[in-house]
C-alpha cells in the first residue's frame, strides 16, 4: 500500500485536552505517523511537552493557531479534539474546504458532534441545534469492532463516547444473538475515574469532593444515553430504551460499566460466554473473561483493550454484562488511532499493543 | 425509666474486628453506657487502645477471655461481633444460659447468623446448617426504621447487613406504597469502600489490588441477597427476586447502593420523594435528597445517617433509588447502638448525633 | 465558675469554610455551647446543613450578614474563620468595638493574621502590611500544650496553623531539653491531604492533578515557616532557622510532619522518648509512640489528638521527630474549641473526646 | 553490531513478581527482543497473561521450571527477578555455569544481592552473609547515568534499588561538583506508592491500612541506605552518611525522594540547575525542572524518566533535591531494559520511549 511508503501526516486540533495528551503520546511512538501540526486556542505557541508534562523530552512540537488552509494542505488525517458543540462549526468548515480543494484528508472527530444519526437528538441531549446534517449523514460511527468495513473507507469518523464504547461492546453479542426480552429495557450503570471530567477546574471535580466519595451525576439524563440506544437499535433491529446512571469514583483513569437486561429464555453463563467469544473472534482488543471472573479496570489502564465479563442470573433471568476500558484510551485517543490504522490500511493494532 | 438511673453495663464479644473498633468508639462516649467487659480470642489481654490505635488514650479497658458466666452476670447487653457462622454456637449457648439463669441480658448480634428467618437459606447462601431455629425465630431484625416497636421489646436483635440496610431503606417506601411493577425484579448495584473486607490480609484486599481499580465480586451470589429479598417481601407482601451486584472501590469507609425497579404506573420524581418523606417522617437518621440531587458517601461518613435520593426515569418507567451509609456505622456499629438505645428506652439518637 | 451555669453563646464569622464546617460539627454537640449566630458573605441566609451537607438534619441555624454590633451583643466568644489577610480589618474593628462597649467577648481567630509577633514578617511571608500591632501584641498564640496559662486569661487567641501545630509539638521537647546542636537548622517535611487546600476550585487542587500523584509546593517559602521558627525560638531561647517543605498527597484529611535536627550529644531513642513523655505528661491530646513505632494519620483522623514518634539516628547523630494531626481538627477547628474550653474554665477535653 | 542482525534471546527468572510483569510488558514490544523463556517457582506452567492480567492477549508464553542448563543454552541475557537473598545462590550457580560452559550470556539482577560492593554490609542491612564475593566484585552497578561505559562491557549487572536510583540521581550533580558541606550528612525522605510492597499479602499493605493514611517505615534502617551511601561516596570521594526515611502513601505507582544537604558556600538555585543540566546533558531519561517547579509523580508514571527539581534555601544554606521515578519502571524493570540496551550496543532509549 502506497501510504506505508511514507508516513501519515497527522494534525491535532485542540491539542491541550486530556485526551489529546494521550493521543500525542500514542502518535509520537507510532511508526507510520509524522506529527505535522498541533493547534491550541488556549495554549498557542507552547511545546506539547509543556502542555502535557509527561511528554517532556519526547515531543518538542509547538502548537500553532488554527489555520484551515494549512491544515488541509499539510495533513493526511486530522484528529479533532475540541469540546462538544464548539467544534461543529469549525469541523464542518474544514470538511467543506477539503472537499472543495479536492484534498484526500480524513477526519477523526473525538467530540460528540457527529455521533448521533438523528440530528434532532442534539437539541434534546446536548442543548444545541445541529447545523450540518450532510456531514452527519456522511460520518461513520468509529467503533471498529462493529463497523470495521465502513471505517476502512471513511473520510469522516465520529469517534464514540467512552461510556458508549464500554456499554455497547459489552451488550452487542446479546443483541446480535437476539437473546434479550423484547419488553425489557436496559439499565447501564457506570463508574468512571476523575479523568472523565477533563482538566477544567470546577467545584464538583476538586480533590476534596472526590476523595473518599462516590458522586452519582446526570442520572437518566447523560448524553451518552441516545448514543448507546442508537447502536443497540442497529444491533437488535428494534428500539431499545436505556436508563444510564454514571458516577465518579476516586481513581484516575478507566471505567467499568455494568449493564442489566432481561433475557427471552433461560440459558447459562457458559453459553453466553461462548457467543461472546464467537462474536469477537476477530477483535484483537476484546478480552472475554472466564465464567465467574469479572473485568477490572487495572488490567486495561493505559491500553486499547476492552475486558468483558458476563453473569447470567437464573433467579431473575437477567444478564449482567460488565466491561472495563480506559476512558482516555479505548474510550477516546487509542480508539481514534485504531480508527486511523483501519482507515489507512494498517494493521489495526499498529502502535497500540503496549 | 429505671435504666436511666444507672449506666447500661455493656459487653463486647469479639472486640478486635473493625466494626468492634467503631462500636467501642461510640460506646466510650455514650453517656448511659459503662463498658463492662471486652473479649477477644486473638488479642486477649490487650488494651482496646492498642488493638484499635485510634482509641489510644481514650479506652484503657483490656480484653479478657470469653467466659459465659461472667458475661451473663456482668452485662445488661452484649454486642456479638465475631465472624459469621463462627459465632452461632457461642451465641446460642450464651442465650440459653441467660434464659436458664433468668438473666435480663439483651443480645445484639452484628453477624449474619440470625438475620434470615428461613433457616434453610443459611445452607444455600452461607454454606452452613443453622443449628438454632428457636433463637432464630425469636430474633428481631434490627432495622429501627422498620421495626422500632419490635426492637423496643426484643431480647435478641439481629443487626442487619450493611448492603441490606442501605438497599432496604432506599426501596422500602416504593414497596410500602405498592408502586412497583409486579412482574419486575429488583437490581441492586453497590459500591463499597475497602473497610467492607475487614482487617484480615488476603490477596484481593491488598492496596495494590484496590488502588486505581474497581473490583466486582460475588455478582448474583452475595449472601446479603436473601436478606434484602426477605425484607422487601415483608414490605410488599409478595416474593421479590433481587439481583445484587457489589463491587469494591478505592476509598475507605462507606457505600452507595443504586437500586432499579420498574413501576406499575407513570409518576413523577417529586411524587415519589413526597412518599419517601412521609414514610420516614419519624426517622431521625434518614435524610431524603431534593429532586435532581443524589446521596454522596462523604456526607454520611462516620455517622448513623442514611441519605436517600430518587430518580424516576419516565423513558423506561423505572425508579432509581440511591442510598449512602457508612458501612461500619449505620451498616454495623452505630445501628447496633441505635438498637440498644431503643431496646433500653433511650432516645434513639442518644450518643449518635456526632 | 459562673459560665457553667449557662451555655457559652458562640458566633462563627465565615461559616462556609471547610474548617468552619468541622467547627460547627463539634460545637453542635458541645454540651456547654449554644450557637448564637453564623455569618457568611458568600452564602448568607443558608442553613448550616445546606452549606455543609454532613450537618443536614443536625444544624438548622441559618447564616446572617456580618453585623458587628449584633455579634458583640449576642456572643460570649466568636470564632473567626475568614481567609488570611481579609479578616484582619474586620477583626480589629470587632475587637476595638468590644473594648469600647466594655463587652467581655473573647475572640478565637483561625486565620494567620495574629500568629506572628513580629509584624514585619507579614509583609515578607503573607504579602500584606499588618495594620494592628496593638492587637497583635495582645493576641495569645493558642497552642494549649505550650500556653495553657496564657490561654486561660486570653481575650484574643490566635489559633495556630496546621503545619505549625504539628511541627512545633513534635519538636518542643527536644528544644526545651536543649538537646539540639546549636549550629544546626531544622528541616521540616510535611505531607498533607487535599482538605488542606480548602474548597475553592483551582487547577492545582483538581482530583485529576492530585490522584496518583504527590505535589510538592512552596518549598522553602511556605508562610508557616516563620510561625514554626517563632515558637522554636521561644522554646530554645535562640534563633532557629527552619527549612519547611510541604507536599499534597491523595488522601482527604490529616497530615504528617517529619522534622530532622542534629543533636548536641549522643543519646538513645528510649531516652528521648522518656523526655517527650515527661514534657507532655499533662497533655491529654498528645500520644507518644513506643520506640520503633511511628505515627499514622489514620489514628488521628477526626480527632484532636497529636501522635508523636521519634527515631534517634546514631549514624548521623540526627533526631527524626514525626507527628500526625488532622489538619481540620487539631490543626484548626478542634484546637480552637480546646482553646475555648480553656478560656472559659472548662475541662480542655470537653466535647473533644469522640 | 552482530547482535542487531538477530533478536536478543531473553530469559526472565522469577516471572511472577510485580516488576517482572512490567519487564514482560516492555520486553514484549521491544523490537530487538525475543522472549526465550520465563521461569516461576510459584506459578509454573501458567501463561504470562494469566499471571499478569494486563498482558492477556499480548503474551501467551508459559512459565517453566528453573533449569540452569536450558537457561544458559537458550538465552543471551537473563533478568533475575526473584526476592532479595533467595536468589543469590541460584544466581552464583548460573553465573559459574555460564563461565564453565563458555557461554556469552549476560545477567541483569533486579534484586539487591549484588549492589553493595562491601560484602559485610549484607549481614548488617539484609541479615544474610554474602557468599559470592567474586561475583560481587565483578558485578557492575547498573545506573546508566553514572556507569554507561562499564555497563557497555558488563556481563553481570546489579540493577539499582528504586529509592537508591531516585536519591542518587537527584544528588549526583551536587557531589560531583563538590558543592556539599563536608561536615554535613544527607537526609533523604521518600514517599512511595503501594506497588513498592509487592504482591504478597500482609497486614501492613492491606488497602484498609493504606487508604487515608501515610505509613512511615524502617526509619533509619532501610537497606537502601548503604546503597545510596556507596554511590554518594564514589561521587564525592569521601564517606557520606545518609539518614533515609521512607513512607508509603495511598497511590499505586511511583515515588518522590526529597534530599536535604548543607552546601559549602552560598549559591543560587539557578546556578545549581545549570550544573544539573550540564551533568545530565547526555542522559535522555533525566528531565531537569525549571526554577520554582518540582517533580510530580504523575509525569513519570509508566516511563523510564527521572524528573529532578532543586531548591536552594538561602536561609539555611541547604539544598533540597527532589526527584520522581516510577518505582517499577526506572526503579526496576525499564532501567533493567535500559541496561540491556547498553550492554547489547543498542540505543539506550530503544523500546523505552512510550
Amino acid at each position: 500500500m502506497s501510504i506505508l511508503k511514507k508516513s501519515i501526516r497527522v494534525g491535532v486540533v485542540g491539542a491541550s485536552s486530556l485526551s489529546a495528551g494521550v493521543l500525542l503520546k500514542i502518535l509520537s511512538r507510532h511508526k507510520y505517523v509524522s506529527l505535522a501540526l498541533l493547534t491550541s486556542q488556549t495554549k498557542t505557541g507552547q511545546e506539547a511537552g509543556e502542555i502535557h508534562r509527561a511528554l517532556g523530552n519526547i515531543l518538542r512540537l509547538k502548537t500553532t493557531k488554527y489555520e484551515p488552509d494549512k491544515i488541509i494542505r499539510d495533513c493526511d488525517v486530522v484528529f479533532l479534539a475540541k469540546p462538544h458543540g464548539e467544534q461543529l462549526k469549525g469541523t464542518s468548515f474544514l470538511s467543506a474546504l477539503a472537499q472543495k480543494t479536492g484534498s484526500a484528508i480524513k477526519f477523526i472527530d473525538l467530540s460528540a458532534d457527529f455521533r448521533l444519526k438523528d440530528a434532532s437528538l442534539y437539541k434534546e441531549w446536548y442543548g444545541f441545534t445541529h447545523g450540518d446534517r450532510a456531514l452527519l449523514k456522511k460520518a461513520v460511527y468509529g467503533l471498529p469492532e462493529l463497523y470495521f468495513n465502513k471505517i476502512k473507507d471513511a473520510d469522516f469518523i465520529a469517534n464514540p463516547g467512552c461510556y458508549s464504547t464500554c456499554a455497547i461492546l459489552s451488550l452487542a453479542p446479546i443483541l446480535a444473538n437476539k437473546l434479550e426480552d423484547k419488553s425489557a429495557t436496559v439499565v447501564v450503570e457506570a463508574i468512571c475515574g476523575v479523568s472523565g471530567a477533563g482538566r477544567r477546574p470546577n467545584e464538583r471535580n476538586m480533590a476534596i469532593e472526590v476523595q473518599e466519595n462516590i458522586k452519582p451525576y446526570k442520572i437518566g439524563i447523560h448524553p451518552h444515553t441516545p448514543e448507546i440506544e442508537q447502536e443497540l437499535a442497529v444491533l437488535s433491529h428494534r428500539k431499545i430504551k436505556v436508563l444510564f446512571a454514571p458516577c465518579v469514583a476516586p481513581f484516575k483513569y478507566g471505567m467499568l460499566t455494568s449493564s442489566y437486561l432481561k433475557l427471552n429464555k433461560r440459558i447459562t453463563t457458559a453459553d453466553i460466554l461462548k457467543k461472546y467469544r464467537a462474536f469477537y473472534k476477530d477483535a484483537p482488543f476484546i478480552r472475554i473473561m472466564k465464567e465467574g471472573e469479572y473485568p477490572e479496570i487495572q488490567n486495561v489502564t493505559g491500553t486499547n483493550f476492552c475486558d468483558i465479563g458476563v453473569h447470567y442470573n437464573s433467579r431473575t433471568n437477567t444478564c449482567v454484562a460488565m466491561a472495563c476500558i480506559d476512558n482516555l484510551f479505548k474510550g477516546a485517543a487509542s480508539q481514534a488511532v485504531q480508527n486511523m490504522n483501519i482507515a489507512f490500511g494498517l494493521k489495526q493494532t499498529e502502535g497500540l499493543l503496549f
